[in-house]
This record gives C-alpha cells, structure tokens and sequence, in this order.
C-alpha cells in the first residue's frame, strides 16, 4: 500500500516517522508493506531523497501521484486542505486527515464526496490527539444508544486550569507560561475560548447519535474569565473547574456546548490534569465508560493517523475499498433531531454574587430565585476582604438546584439589579453526571 | 445476517435482548438486519416462541445450522464450550465469546482452527466487559509498540480492596458483603485469589504484544492477606492498594503478573473504585492512554458481545468473510520473548515487619537491607498499640528501592530470621509507572 503524506510539520514529521521507524512492526500488523512513496512539503529535506522518496512542493501532486493509495492531509487549515481533500477523493484515493476544523466545518460535503466514490475518509486524530475515542464510539460502543458525553478535550485549557488551581495564580500569568511552555499559541484564542474543543464537541456529537456535522450550533464558552477565586470556592464546595465539551440527547433535542463546568471531585474526569484529555461516554447498555490519554502532541497524534492507515491497510488487503465503518458511525444519519439553543438547556449553576455588605442580603437573594423555583444547594459567604472589603462587597457563591437556563437569565437580571448588588454575577454551570463514578 | 446464541443465563439474556431491543438501530449502524434465529438453552421461555426463533436444548444443534452464520458461546467453562467452539469453525461459522477463560486456556488452538477455515473469533466481552480494550490494543493503537500495561481487571477484587480503604473493614467481613450483593461467588477462589484476572491479563499480553497465550505462566496472587492496617500504612506513605494485572516487556523478556500493588494517590487508576475496571497502556508513541468502565454485569457484557457481532456484520455485508484484523494484534506472533519467572522481574517493596520492641531493631533491619543493595526510601515506626502492644510487637513499615525479586526474597528471609523479628513479613509491591497521571 502506497502512502502520500502532504505537509511535515509537527504532525506530518512525526507521521513520516513512525511509519518508517515501525516499518517492520506495521507489516507484521497488516500483512504487507506500507511504504511512503510521495510528499509534499514547503521545504524539502535533503534526507528524504536518500529514502527514495518523491518530494513535491505542491500538495496537489501527491494527490494527482497515480501510485498513491492513501492521501494523508496533514497541512491544517481550509484553504487549500478542503480542495486537496475534495481532489484526492476524486481522484479514488483513501484520505486521512488530523484537521479538525475541516472535519468540524466541511465534514458534511467531504463524506458524501467520499460515499460517491466508494473511499475511506479517516480522522481519528482530529480528537484527543492518541485516544481512540472515535473507534470506541462508532464500532467499541456500536451496541448502545449513546445518553451523553462530556470531554476535556482541549489541553491548552486544561493546563491553565490546573496550575490556576494547583499554584493559586492567575489567569493571564498561567496562559503566559503555557505560551512560554509551547502548550499555547501565539495567538490563544482557538484554545481558551473554545473554538477548538467545540471542533471536536461537534465531531464527537455526530459519532455519538449519528447526526450530520453541526459546529455552527455549538454554544461556546472559554476559560478568560475564570478566577483562582472561584476555583478556591469550587473546591470548598467539594467540585473542580474544567472546561467541557458536553453534548446529550434529551426528549426536546440535542445540547452541544463548550463551557467551563464545576463537576465533583470524586469523578475520575475531575481528576485529569495538565494537557491531558479525557472523554466520558454514557451508553444504555455499557454504562459509563472513560477514554484518558494525551490529546496533543507529534508523537500520540501521529499514533492516531498511522493507526487509521493501518485500518484502511487492513481491510485494502482483503481487496475490499470500502470502508466497513460509516464515516459517522451510522449509514443513514438521523435528522429528526433538533440542535437545542442554549437557553433551552437545563443545569444546575454556581453564582458568585458581588453583594454590597448590607443588611438582609441573603434574603433579598433567596427571595428572587425563590420566586423564580430555583432552590439553593449550598451556599458560602465569609466576611469580606482585600479589594472587596475595600469596596464593600461581600461575595455570596451560590450552588442553585436544577433550572432551565432562560429562567435562570432572567432570574440572574434581577439579582443584578437589586440595590444590594454591586456588579455582574460570576456565573458557571455544573455538571452531575448522573452521580457515577466517572 | 443470522445469529445463533448458544446459552442465556446472566450475559446470554442480556444479549438476546439487547439484540431485539437495538434492532432498528443496529440496522442503521450496519446497512442490514442482524436476526436471532436459534437458541440453545437448558430451560427454554415459553416467549421465544413467539419470536420465530428455533430453540434447542443442544447447543451442537446451533452451530449445525446451516442458516446460522455466528454461533454466539455464553455458555462458560471448557467444557462443552470448546468443543463447541472448535464445531462451529469447522462448520463454518463466524464465533463470538466472553469465555476469557477458554480464550486464555485454548485461544492458542481456537485461533489457528479460525485461521484455517477464514473465520473470525471475536472476544471483546472477554475482558474488562463494556470496555473495548480488545479493540483499543489491536486497531486504535495498532501504529504503537506497546511497553506495559496495567488493569484493575477484576471487578469484585477491586470492589473489596475500596470496601475494606474506606470503610476500615476486614477482608472477611467485606468478602460476605460482596457475597450478599452478588458481587462476589459463593466460592470467590477465582476471582479473589486472582485466577480471573490471570485470564485476562494472559489475553491482554498477547493482544499488546503479539505473543501466544501464555495463561499457565501468569505469576498470580490474591487479596486475601490484605489488612486494613496495610491499607492504612499504604495510604499515609501517599499510595492505594490495588489488585493489577501487569504485563511490561523489557530486555529479558515478559513479565505476566497479578498481584496486589501499592499505586501513587495521584494517579487516574488509582482512583477507581468499587466494581469498576481500568487499564493503562503505555505506547512508545500514544504515551499512557486509559480506558475505564464497568467489568462485568448483563449490560455492560452484553455491549461487547453485540460490538462483535457489529464488527463481522459489517465486514460480512462487504462480501468479505475473514478477518481484517488478526486475532491477537499481529499475523505474525513472536516466539523470540521470554516469560520471565517472577523472581526475575525488579519491583519496589512495602514490607511491614512484625519487629520486637527491642534497642536497635531499626539498626538491624537497615544493615540487613544494606547488604543486598537496597534502599530504604520511606518508613513508618509508630508506638505500638492493641493486639500488637500486648505481643511485644512494632510494626516497622518500609518502602524499599527497586531491587531483583529474587535478591528482596533472600533479604527478606534473613531479616525474618534475625532475633529481633517476630514473624513473617508482609510484603507487596509497589509499581511507579513512569511518574506519569495516569
């Protein structure tokens, strides 16, 4: 089998890599060679003549090579990954692909392109990096009805809630030494404001119900405005602050949202720290089951990419092209099912509530969100100090009981507006997981 | 595709039903329907009838049908299921089991009779029940050379051990318990004295690293001689006390070992609980990924045995028979690796001496320790109290440094010896796993 690899960057260098330093591991797995025959790279490497190698500066001629079985996109981005994705199916080849934005955005259009033509499109390491989250979705849990799954799916992110609450400091500090540390980018926005953890939420929705790609409709939230503050009360409380991809099927439709979630310290998700990844799958019939590993990195997403060769491998051996697995886990993908906005969402809330330190605080609070049929679960309020004190604020946190989420923004609004009140409410909602030990 | 189910007691039922149940969805997932057709049970319900579906008391008489084309075995033990098994690929049929036993046991003679005749022999459900970690070794992390791995593969061990750290329960009353809860057998030899996980463990080896079944060379040892007190002193020097099977390759060969272990507070695995199963796998390129999720129950099995039928089914409908993927990993087995004798492994050590309560005791046991080349890196000498006091006893409380098996035993043995000591040692070992979270 004859493979192109388009782009060696990190992951494209960590693919070209592994497929030549398992070469002989990889034959004893498939029962045949899988040999790199065509690159494309901006800047070529003198080393890769000596492998025998062709070298191309443009993409479109690794996808254009009559010799190559399998096109591995691995150059990021839309523009032109979309239209050598979209070139190579054309032209019969199998792709694998690590683009999460292209499968999020595009993936709709690629994979019917790819059912006309009879090819395998393959993305396992869009999602958490080295974790096979996508096989156990669409062919380990194929015997279940998927309930829900919730992710830390964004290392970045991840990190910079950790050593918030692990080094007590804030922030903007924390997301300067991520950058300094190579966790975060330049430019962090993707990261730490949800963008890429809702790429993957969208991905992973799909395989989960077998609904089309809808990325548009994922509700995103970052992490900018979390504060060691709330992480300390968090803890109190006995939760942990982590930044979730949470999708569910209800009676009303499907959630999808990315936000910052307080969940118990006794889950085991709870307890994945730094650049880790983990996902969390509820199935009717296997329960709970957890998916934990490094969600970034050259060398565990090049495992994930070698890992859907060898899958293409394996069944190209047995002279059958076409892939045994549905792109998105089902053959015909339901659409009877509504994307929910996110007002229609139910949760359970945290509030850090800024209260003037005045008599009868509580009460004016308790009243509003009794009048509005939220409960109050716990609650903490100590006396003031530093820059509240200062300024006279008593912060009220707040554990609210269930409610549908347009209740609680209005609710939220007249809390703002009591006199008692001295600015916006820190709100952050809370996950339950159905009490399992996840 | 047509079915046959060979036994519905506890996993067999849960199969039969979530089969009819999963139907429209199942069709969905593999383009065709999947049909039970015929049955075999002792004690057959009057209700299969109704569903059009043969029923026999022989489970010969499924795998003779030649309308059926997967022979489903939950019926358990060697015998008939062997010979059932090896039936049914001699006829042609397509066999899915969660018999770890007879995989561990006969997978080596069952594989080679499937290989002859192009038949595929699916055993996800063999072990760690709702976990795909069969799946996750030979396809998501088939680009890996896997180094070790490490389970909590036995759900009723495990449920103890959390029972006895956190109630501060002794192991009788705890294994009565479990008894009561249906947790454990009336006889729980298999499963608390390891026996269980030695299967498995035997069957995940060869699965990461493309090796015969080597069941009868699993070092395996149980939990009965754990006391609260070790868990106790476990948890002060910052470990858990978990029942593992591990399996690591290094330059002398394979270990294969089941074994109560100490395991840092901060790792994930350390933190399961309860009923629930883990792995960890270690890739040289994934890194450590893992996967979580119910052991063992009607569903949860069930979800597995039902994935395999998904798996052939969906490669059948392709008009391919034979498996894509090898049954263990690799087409190719090596033969060059050694199963090393446990004396052969190196391991840290608890051991928790039943010291005199003499002048210089400490002394003794340091330059014993000392002689043999081995560190002492943690200890806990406390006044002694109750049963202990009345004997004269201290319990010194040591955790060593890395050392041969072999060598610690000698130590340990000259040290049971000395004067100063007044019985026989406690001792477990204690596993680092590369200081990675995992």
């Amino acid at each position: 089998m004859r493979i192109g690899i388009c782009g060696l960057g990190t992951v494209g260098g960590g693919t070209y890599h592994l497929l030549q330093a398992k070469r002989k591991e990889i034959t004893r797995r498939v029962g045949m060679d899988l040999d790199i025959i065509h690159v494309a790279t901006r800047n070529p490497d003198p080393a890769l003549k000596k492998d025998n190698i062709k070298v191309s500066k443009d993409v479109f001629d690794v996808a254009k090579n009559p010799d190559v079985d399998i096109v591995v996109e691995l150059i990021g981005g839309f523009d032109p990954a979309l239209e050598l994705v979209l070139y190579a199916i054309e032209n019969g080849k199998h792709v694998v692909t690590a683009n999460k934005a292209l499968i999020a955005v595009h993936g709709n259009t690629i994979f019917e392109a790819a059912r006309k033509k009879g090819v395998v499109v393959a993305y396992e390491s869009a999602v958490a990096g080295g974790i096979p989250i996508i096989k156990a979705l669409r062919e380990g849990l194929a015997a279940n009805s998927i309930q829900w799954l919730a992710g830390i799916i964004n290392g970045t992110s991840n990190f910079i809630l950790t050593e918030m609450g692990e080094r007590k400091r804030d922030f903007p500090e924390v997301l300067k030494e991520a950058q300094q540390l190579g966790y975060a980018e330049a430019d962090p926005t993707f990261d730490i404001e949800g963008i890429d953890a809702a790429h993957k939420l969208a991905i992973l929705a799909s395989n989960a119900f077998g609904i089309a790609l809808e990325f548009d409709r994922v509700f995103t939230e970052g992490i900018s405005h979390i504060t060691t503050a709330d992480i300390e009360y968090a803890d109190e409380l006995g939760y942990r602050i982590k930044h979730l991809g949470i999708t569910r099927i209800t009676e009303s439709g499907v959630e999808l949202r990315v936000h910052p979630t307080l969940i118990s310290q006794d889950t085991l998700i709870a307890n994945v720290n730094g650049v880790m990844n983990a996902v969390v799958v509820k199935g009717d019939s296997s329960g709970s089951t957890l998916y934990y590993g490094a969600g970034a990195g050259a060398e565990a997403t090049a495992s994930s990419v070698v890992a859907d060769i060898i899958d293409i491998a394996r069944a190209w051996r047995e002279e059958r092209s076409s892939s045994v697995v549905p792109p998105l886990a089902f053959n015909n993908l339901r659409n009877d099912l509504r994307i929910l906005d996110i007002s229609e969402i139910e949760s359970e809330y945290y509030l850090r509530i800024p209260a003037r330190d005045k008599v009868g605080v509580m009460a004016k609070i308790s009243q509003v969100l009794t009048n509005y049929g939220i409960n109050i679960e716990a609650v903490i309020q100590k006396e003031p100090h530093g820059e509240d004190a200062d300024k006279g604020i008593v912060p009220v946190v707040i554990l609210t009981s269930r409610i549908k989420e347009e209740v609680m923004d209005v609710a939220q609004g007249v809390i703002e507006g009591l006199d008692e009140v001295g600015a916006k409410i820190i709100r952050i909602r809370v996950e339950q997981f159905d009490g399992e030990n996840n």
